[in-house]
């Protein structure tokens, strides 16, 4: 991408572009610690740079432009929750509602994995370029997947609606914080909403009543 | 509320209180777009004073503190959701999950009731007494009614995973605007969702599989 070719004047020095993997991992978690505390508008690529002690274009030759230093860091802070296709396909389809709800509750009920993901969300709301990047993000490496192992019709819509039951789920718990929901055992909610997911994900009549 | 009071330096002059429930109106109305546009950390009582052409005195007079006018201000927001429960009601059991969703995505569809919707969301998204603000205010004026009606047990706990699952929707559609899901049919997404919701709202056997 010539946007992310570093202009002469910055170009990493000899020693900057040897550190190479050690190098773009402080920078990206510099990035991660940016977007997640100051959101996706008030952050900066020359921000990113000074957190990370490089100069902003090194940011900019390991990641591109803004939005794709935002997409690695989303990309890393959602890894958790991608095995989630995985969690399903072990499980078999009589399991997959229930395999997917546990899968994904136990990454939101790791505070070292559901802080980036609410980061993330919080950056979603407030940005257009930050929810088109989350969007992209959530469809090939999480929805994609889900959908080609269905065998129901329309599986994108099916996976999103079960998806977005979850979603919807972890915004009252996690971030309203409303009881009783916050405070249930995971494995309640879990058995509550295992159906309703099961039937999106495996069963063929649309709109059935249960 | 003591809080509210205002102090005898910016006590309203007598024309501004003569102005009565017209000069809370704009102070409410400035206040919504304040929130709005800026999110709850970065509105102030002095900015919103400010739009509505007030001493910020006036502000506190008429609703408190921030967090105060902001709880204000979302009521507001939320007012044209909070028939619900009589849409609800009106259809009996049978039809409860298809009237509660059909209800809420009348109210998501239009712009006009969107728009303010998705602004408390970004602001609870980002500060923890916005959240408990959104939080209180859906609990009394809408779960709260909802639940009551429910003869299941564990009727907050069910009315949550139905209120959940339609925010969880919404986000997709309306906020992270995924496809199929954002450009499907609302009557096709409202029959899709039915179910699930129905069984939370009156199928007795938690948990039990469709």
């Amino acid at each position: 991408m010539t946007a992310g070719t570093p202009r002469r004047r910055g170009r990493p020095s000899r020693t900057e572009a040897a550190a190479g993997p050690a190098t773009r991992d402080r920078i990206l978690e510099a990035a991660r610690e940016e977007f997640s505390e100051r959101g996706y508008d008030k952050t900066s690529v020359r921000g990113i740079a000074k957190a990370a002690g490089v100069d902003p274009a090194l940011v900019h030759h390991y990641f591109g432009k803004k939005e794709d230093v935002f997409g690695a860091a989303i990309e890393q802070s959602f890894a958790p929750a991608f095995g989630v296709p995985d969690a399903i396909a072990a499980g078999g389809p009589e399991k997959a509602g229930e395999n997917m709800a546990r899968y994904l509750f136990g990454v939101w009920e790791n505070p070292v994995t559901r802080l980036p993901l609410l980061a993330v969300l919080r950056s979603a709301f407030s940005n257009e370029t930050a929810a088109a990047t989350l969007r992209a993000l959530i469809e090939k490496r999480l929805l994609a997947r889900v959908a080609g192992d269905l065998q129901v019709p329309d599986p994108e819509f099916r996976a999103q609606l079960a998806a977005g039951h979850l979603i919807g789920i972890a915004v009252l718990r996690y971030v309203v914080k409303m009881e009783p929901i916050a405070s249930a055992d995971v494995e309640d909610v879990v058995a509550m909403v295992a159906p309703a997911l099961e039937r999106y994900l495996t069963s063929p009549e649309a709109g059935a009543q249960p």
